[in-house]
């Protein structure tokens, strides 16, 4: 099993999560390539490449299609196993699968990896971004890579969808910046969006996600290794990206865990955090050593792209009103009221924005002790309001 | 007026407080010296030096003293004016100077500023950390600084305190840590202390603050310039430190004011910030022009100094439950809701704690949209709460 996994699995307490039905078929990761994709901001990038994962059967008349989005550390891993001996499933597992919630018996479920996506490290994520390749010069991107927007994910999505012959979606759904992409993907292609599952999320990004996102890339910046972007083939800015995920780490978590899981506990026993500077509590080590196991696979540019593209974030491109506005697809928002990244304050203004614009907005709430994560571990508790949603 | 003060001044919204009365006599900065100083972790330091300043007048029986403790990025500068001319008076000025709540023609009131004070470079500010010269070698402490408790700090006060031949403090009072200094005080010296009003603040830092403090100190640790606290002399760690201040400003802060005073707009007209990566949203360029200019007169090394006493502060050195057990006097607890840093269910743990120690607690709130900040500039609200609690 691959370090970051074990980390972040380790720390959204999946070892926990029941393992997948192990007659369950396994999945399979594949590759989608688009020989020309012209981003939001104009630039034409050649040979875009993003990894995709499917689950369930296409059916004949293809209307049975939902398309899974992925949050802002996570790849198209949705559900299912690799093979059988993986010691934990895709995200969702818990949610999407033959009898789940989102029936694969009756849904064909598919995902991709964004652009820019974290994991370059990981040989199951197939991204472009800073770290690619640029096929003009034969040498990686770096912040030569155009600004890419929520939009443009979607539009790569939307090139795999429809290469698949899929006119319609039933269902887009997805946690966290999986659903930023829904209510982007409700709000540019309404005609093409039967229902929107955003999960973790709001309609747009406000000035204190914009400022909170800041704090997260600072470290990176302030690495030498960073090098303004010019890194590749030389030593990555692992220490400054290490941090980054910590503080992603912590945010997506809430202090219901922090509090419960370390207490005050010294990281070491017999050194005490009062007795020098360098003695820790281990809330501190664990956080720093799954932040390093991250970074270790993850692009350091990558991370700054994606900060941008959730800064840049307003569904439709605009304004919360007008990406309302645009929706036709009946709404299902699942959120947590502990979330300190999506607070149940932004959640609300989007809530009212979706109302004020006539929509038809259902609005369900999961609890436990992870605050944001929840809307990725503990999805099980949203069952009942999901297959509610799906069969109105 | 200094750059770092209007910086903070600009954010806290200060420029709108009250001027102070041109009646007011001026306030003296005045340097209290302990020719040796042990610290709880042992080290005995020599020639300890900090800053202090008084209001009122300390009466005959010298019975009339109340002591107030600042905050994390603050110095003791609390009420009234060096100079009329100044833009602004102390930061609880609103509550403290004659006819106020903490009414100086009653009381005498001093503050003092801590060890390992942030702001080395104001000239108004005095105090002794690894910015300082080691009398032992010339040389600057830099790391070989030992650590420091939030005991120390009560200790230097107390020393001041006594040299002023005062034995007991009519109240002890703070925001944020001049709060763990109060609940410091009243466990650690209960017999000086008649009342404790601890204000935005908690008995004891839990993991959550212990890992939100290490995400503030993050960028000083990978700026390269900070180079294992060995930069006197040579270029300070300058970006990280911005960075962690900027962290710092966000968190005392709330979404209700980023989001109502900066909302999307771009920092420069015509640079939208979709069109290049270095174009940014105006609030991500106040924030980081604020973090710049308080760093400019700030010191790095005294940062994580202050992050280590933080994370290690429990009220009376243990346990939460230890410290409100050795509590005598009555306190007034003064909170925001809307707090990012003490968070109501911290304050809550705290309150409960209290009671079930049998303590004298009383549990007023103030409201804004400043969220933990309101406790240093939104004062005047509990002003009726303060009256009632010093006349009880």
């Amino acid at each position: 099993m691959k370090m970051w996994l074990m980390g972040a699995l380790a720390l959204a307490g999946w070892m926990t999560a029941g393992m997948a039905d192990a007659q369950e078929p396994t999945v399979e990761k594949k590759v989608f390539e688009l020989a020309s994709f012209t981003t939001q901001s104009g630039r034409a990038l050649k040979n875009v490449r993003v990894g995709w994962e499917s689950y369930g059967t296409l059916n004949a008349d293809k209307s049975n299609a939902v398309l899974i989005c992925h949050f802002f550390s996570g790849n198209s891993h949705a559900a299912g196993k690799y093979d059988a001996s993986d010691a934990a499933p895709g995200y969702w597992d818990a949610i999407i699968g033959p009898g789940k919630a989102i029936d694969t018996n009756k849904y064909f479920v598919l995902s991709s990896d964004t652009l820019v996506n974290l994991n370059t490290g990981d040989p199951k994520t197939t991204t472009t971004g800073p770290a690619s390749t640029n096929p003009d010069t034969g040498k990686p991107y770096g912040l030569d890579f155009p600004v890419v927007t929520v939009r443009d994910f979607v539009e790569v999505q939307k090139a795999l969808v429809e290469s698949l012959g899929i006119r319609k979606l039933a269902l887009v759904a997805g946690p966290s910046m999986g659903s930023l992409q829904t209510f982007e993907w409700a709000a540019s292609h309404p005609e093409m969006v039967a229902k929107a599952m955003p999960v973790i999320g709001a309609g747009e990004a406000d000035a204190m996600l914009i400022a909170w996102l800041d704090v997260w890339a600072a470290p990176i910046l302030v690495d030498p290794n960073w090098n303004n972007g010019d890194y590749y083939g030389k030593t990555p800015p692992l220490a400054g990206l290490a941090k980054a995920l910590t503080a992603v780490t912590l945010q997506a978590n809430h202090q219901d865990w922090a509090n419960a899981t370390f207490g005050r506990r010294p990281a070491k026993e017999g050194e005490e955090p009062g007795k020098a500077l360098a003695n820790r509590f281990q809330v501190q080590s664990v956080l720093d050593n799954a932040g390093m196991a991250r970074a270790k696979v993850s692009d350091a540019n990558h991370f700054l792209y994606l900060v941008k593209a959730n800064q840049l974030f307003a569904a439709g491109g605009t304004s919360l009103a007008d990406g309302m506005a645009k929706i036709k697809a009946p709404m299902l928002l699942i959120t947590q009221p502990k979330d300190l990244v999506f607070t149940p304050d932004m959640v609300a203004t989007t809530v009212k924005a979706a109302k004020e614009a006539g929509r038809d907005i259902t609005h369900a709430t999961i609890d436990g002790s992870r605050g944001h994560l929840d809307g990725v571990i503990s999805m099980k508790q949203a069952e009942g309001a999901i297959r509610a949603f799906l069969e109105k």
